[in-house]
């Protein structure tokens, strides 16, 4: 082979958000992997900003939540503006904001550089790959007769190193505007996080590759397209988007405000006879707006460079009687509003798309961002899983039907509320509290549910009715528990970190119930097993996890009470003490008096098995005897759940035998 | 002036934690430093680890908690064991640790060397000094007739930089002992917190500053010794060393043990027959013992390589029944036992003493890393703040009046401690149970309380039953408010960020009756006039920042309703939304059903208004009326309170005349 020519496990094209979570998943999971973007930075300012809880969540699991406490802007509440029976314009509703009672985190924004480079930054620490920027696709080609030989390189694309002079760039709109209309030079920044938190870290300068002006063939084994609304990997592929556009034209403003408006540190819906504005606290002091321009503006172009000023105009005539001017500007663009979203998300489960690639709609739900890395969120693991021989490639099928649903939802409630929004007439308070209604549970991105599959039971196969707020396919909702050895108050969801293992939870009950106990104990033998049936990954650490919650207090339980399997024993780490959580009926950490076992809606008296995927969805529920129940679902998905499993049932139902003896001897 | 010779503000000798807190105040105020220390790496292993509450609310005033959260390990209760009345060890007594009730924050430990890279950090991002490593000072001497010239640099030094191959080193012990009592390479370590997070910080490896072998003279305004127990700068100063010692020898041993004993991931006090043990959950799995050692080793050495083993043997006998292995060691001295205070913290106001220079204990507590750092931000905002000549050089004197009694006291909780573990006889339950009970508030860190001062009012000059439960000379106590512009909640605490400046908190009470509300907008004229007054820092920032807090819901208060002092307007940064704040009467954050102005003990009819030192250090309270005992308060120790300030006072008697008038009209 010669030196432009590469083999990779996964080429991921473009390094948003989207791209960057995918590389974050391979570099956590070690896949070898490329990731190129044509554009010779990350994002400088403007663009996507919002964190819906979500997405904090999935953060967290990869332990770079602390940038978004440290950096980003949090706001609790919802403002609806709208003239009231004088006419003037005046605060008509306020509300919590959406998902803050679903979640354990905030909603805030943050700066697409910042949540760009911490990315960078998370996967570098995972000795990932660098993002090899400059860099553009020219052609793509897939040998269909090897899609489905697990060691073959079945995708073949060409890419262009850029000269440096060629180089496509963020197109940042980033003018200091004065209120005279003067455009300063981007120097002129304000200090605060951009400027001091990130400013040292040298992917703000562009870069291109080493083989500038250089072209290379890549061979890959999957493709991943996050290269944006525009995406060349969907047009190589022909998939259309489908949808719906308006004539509606919207403009999008950061700066620092100077009004006398009371809430632009709140997320405000505002709607005025000359059109709605909606409003999100930003970073530094300045609020991020989207102004609903008039028709006059049907021709505007971001090529304007009044256009920054021109916006601002429209918002101070929307929000009249309140004063508005600004001291600062660091960016601006306009668009035209649409909903659509793709055909298909994948190509024969070798070529993937995630994220603006595949569905495109307004920001104004603060979503764009949020569904992309959830995109990736989704797929990332799936991909590893794959690759790395562990699971069935029909996993992947799951992919699109997991997440295709996910787009086409949020397309129509985007619709809806950019309808109520844009309308001709003065809008309706009413009709957007209805759609706004909607928008709160789905916006935070914790009422998701996927649908049933084979990484999702259903039906017979699984015990829904144990877990009744544990919904199968939703994501596994947090709640305070104890650490049984150190005393500690942690979430459960945190204990679920994204590092590519399954987990089973095993909510024991109470088990200073002797037969509670028995059953619980009677489990931690299949489980020992089972656990060692999987091939291992991450330097010996099992593949899969379990962790047991206790209904009862601390001093009620000791840990020798347990099976070993629940307490094991490393030779060099020594004992594991983070498996065994105490679930006391009286908890009262947040306010909440139910214990998790209530709050998940699991009886004390009988408990059940929960089995959760590498994303934190709940994938299965039974009873704590339902071991070949649990190993039937594994078996569905995993490749190499050795034959011996069926020895260890045999065992097991020994010892059952040997349990139901006992009492009568 | 030559090359060798230099002229510098503070100069700081030695860079543990006291030397670099003091350091990081300097950087953060803008003072110009030079800090030397005579090793040629930061701490790498072993010594100091616990953060008691206090401190971890000190690293939260600098921003740099998040490091605690993230890699500090936390543990919430403190267990007994003694053996029970069948003579077999058993747990006697469970409680909560230490200070969880009275901060927000946890105890936790966290490896010295990650403490130190984290501040050298801290320093670096604020543009402070580099730590000058291999330097060692050999003379100083101050020039008594220029200690008043706030001009001079009165203490000259010689400094010798050492030559690599005579760098004093930290004395690791660091064997990876493994039981065969093999001594191997510290390369064994196992990942984790000190390898994977610091491991890019080039501080571990051994430096000498770049005119090695070289001797500077430099000339200091200040000194600060933090040159640890053997101080070679108290020496120079001729200070004794104040009280007693015992023949008890203990060691301490940093590992990850194997045992059956359940609650290494907590802290233990263990009463045996062989002699106590205490135990302390450290990073990485390990567990930190201090283990009293038998009559025997009275004549062991910290050069005895086997040392390790043997302290391992000692606490393997007094456990017994419980098993006791270990997989790996990191660290291990013995020690025995002292207690002692200088009889001075400071020479002339020139010359200032801290942490383990001027009081050594044992390290039972947890306390001397936590003291030594309270130390230097008790000392750090006076140095600057006369330096820069805000404050007066009197100030200076209440270093020792306020430092050097928590040294006393910690002293003698310590002498007690250590004589009920360490008694001949077995030791007493009851007795070890008192004992923590004074030390469970004392360790905490919040319970310190200075003596009345020109910084700390008293008597009529300040209206303690104001405000019964902010005690004047003790640290602030944190309570979630709401900020009203985002309604996003936040610790009152957190406000008090370590910026140098005073804040004024109002605590307005019920504003929806306008009289008080009409008492607290006359106040603000008053206030608007006083913080123009004294001299800007900080880029433009004011020196005193005021804060209020009203006891009304969000919904019943519009920003418009207060004077505008307390919503101010910077030209460029916009509005200032984060000075007013909403303490409704029925927050139930953390569980706390009463409100800050319930917790505080401030009538929501009456309010009043309190001034906060710069270390959140209450200084003085009084009446939302008290505005001359206020300026008089801040002109005890401010120079460059202009006389306008009378012109103020006379302008606001106009304003309460016309307001008395008012009704009337």
């Amino acid at each position: 082979m010669v030196s432009n020519e590469r083999q990779v496990d996964v080429l991921i094209i473009g390094a948003g958000p989207m791209g960057l979570m995918t590389a974050l998943w391979m570099a956590e999971l070690g896949v070898d992997t490329c990731i190129i973007d044509d554009k010779g930075t990350r994002a400088l300012n403007g663009r996507a900003d919002g964190f819906h809880v979500r997405t904090a969540e999935i953060w967290d699991s990869f332990g770079i939540h602390g940038v978004l406490q440290k950096f980003g802007v949090r706001f609790d509440e919802w403002c609806l503006w709208a003239p009231g029976d004088d006419g003037r314009l005046s605060r008509q509703q306020r509300q919590s904001m959406m998902g803050l009672d679903i979640s354990r985190m905030s909603t805030c924004t943050m700066h697409q550089g910042n949540t760009e480079a911490t990315l960078i930054d998370a996967i570098r620490q995972r000795s990932g790959p660098e993002v090899e920027r400059g860099v553009v696709p020219s052609s793509m080609e897939l040998d269909e007769s090897l899609v489905d030989d697990p060691e073959a390189y079945p995708v073949k694309l060409q890419l262009r190193h850029q000269r440096r002079e060629d180089l496509a760039v963020w197109r940042t709109n980033s003018h200091s505007i004065r209120p005279g209309g003067v455009i300063q030079e981007e120097t002129g920044k304000i200090q605060g996080v951009i400027s001091s938190s990130f400013a040292t870290k040298n992917d703000t300068i562009p870069s291109v590759s080493s083989e500038e002006g250089s072209t290379t063939t890549i061979q890959a084994k999957y493709v991943v397209g996050s290269d944006g609304a525009h995406s060349w990997v969907r047009r190589q592929l022909g998939f259309p988007m489908e949808g719906t556009s308006t004539d509606a034209i919207w403009g999008v403003i950061d700066a620092v405000f100077i009004t006398d408006f009371p809430d632009f540190r709140k997320h405000c819906t505002i709607l005025t006879r000359h059109g709605s504005i909606l409003s999100v606290p930003r970073e530094d002091g300045m609020t991020r707006l989207y102004v609903q321009l008039p028709a006059s503006f049907s021709n505007a172009s971001v090529t304007d460079s009044t256009m920054g000023t021109q916006i601002v105009a429209v918002a101070r005539k929307s929000l009249f009687p309140h004063t508005l001017t600004y001291s600062y500007c660091d960016w601006w663009t306009i668009y035209r509003v649409g909903q659509r979203v793709a055909t298909s998300f994948a190509h024969q489960n070798r070529i993937f798309l995630g994220g603006d690639a595949v569905h495109t709609h307004t920001p104004k739900c603060g979503q764009g961002m949020n569904v992309s890395m959830q995109d990736a969120f989704n797929l990332g693991w799936k991909l590893a899983g794959v690759i790395k021989g562990q699971l069935h490639r029909s996993v992947l099928q799951t992919y699109q039907s997991e997440r295709r649903p996910v787009a086409q939802d949020l397309i129509n409630i985007d619709t809806s509320l950019a309808s109520v929004l844009a309308s001709e007439t003065m809008s309706d308070p009413v009709g957007v509290g209805q759609v706004y209604g909607r928008l709160r549970n789905y916006a935070s991105g914790a009422d998701i549910c996927y649908p049933a599959s084979a990484l999702v039971a259903s039906g017979t196969r699984a015990k829904q009715h144990l877990a009744s707020r544990l919904k199968l396919g939703m994501r596994f909702p947090s709640h305070p528990v104890i650490n049984h050895s150190s005393a500690v108050p942690i979430e459960s969801q945190s204990l679920l970190q994204s590092d590519g293992r399954w987990r089973v939870l095993v909510f024991a009950g109470d088990v200073t119930n002797p037969t509670q106990l028995e059953r619980v104990n009677r489990l931690g033998a299949f489980i020992s097993q089972l656990m060692t049936q999987f091939r291992s990954i991450h330097q010996g650490q099992p593949f899969v996890e379990n962790l047991i919650f206790y209904y009862n207090r601390l001093d009620q339980v000791e840990v020798g009470d347990f099976h070993h399997t629940f307490f094991p024993l490393d030779p060099s780490r020594g004992y594991n003490y983070n498996l065994i959580f105490a679930d006391p009926p009286a908890s009262l950490s947040r306010g909440r008096p139910e214990s998790a076992h209530v709050q998940y809606g699991i009886s004390s008296g009988r408990g059940c098995m929960v089995a959760i995927r590498p994303d934190q969805c709940v994938g299965w529920i039974g009873d704590l005897e339902d071991e070949q129940e649990l190993q039937r679902y594994f078996a569905g998905f995993m490749r190499e759940l050795l034959f011996d499993i069926v020895t260890v049932i045999e065992t097991c139902e020994v010892i059952q035998l040997a349990a139901c003896l006992l009492p009568a001897s």
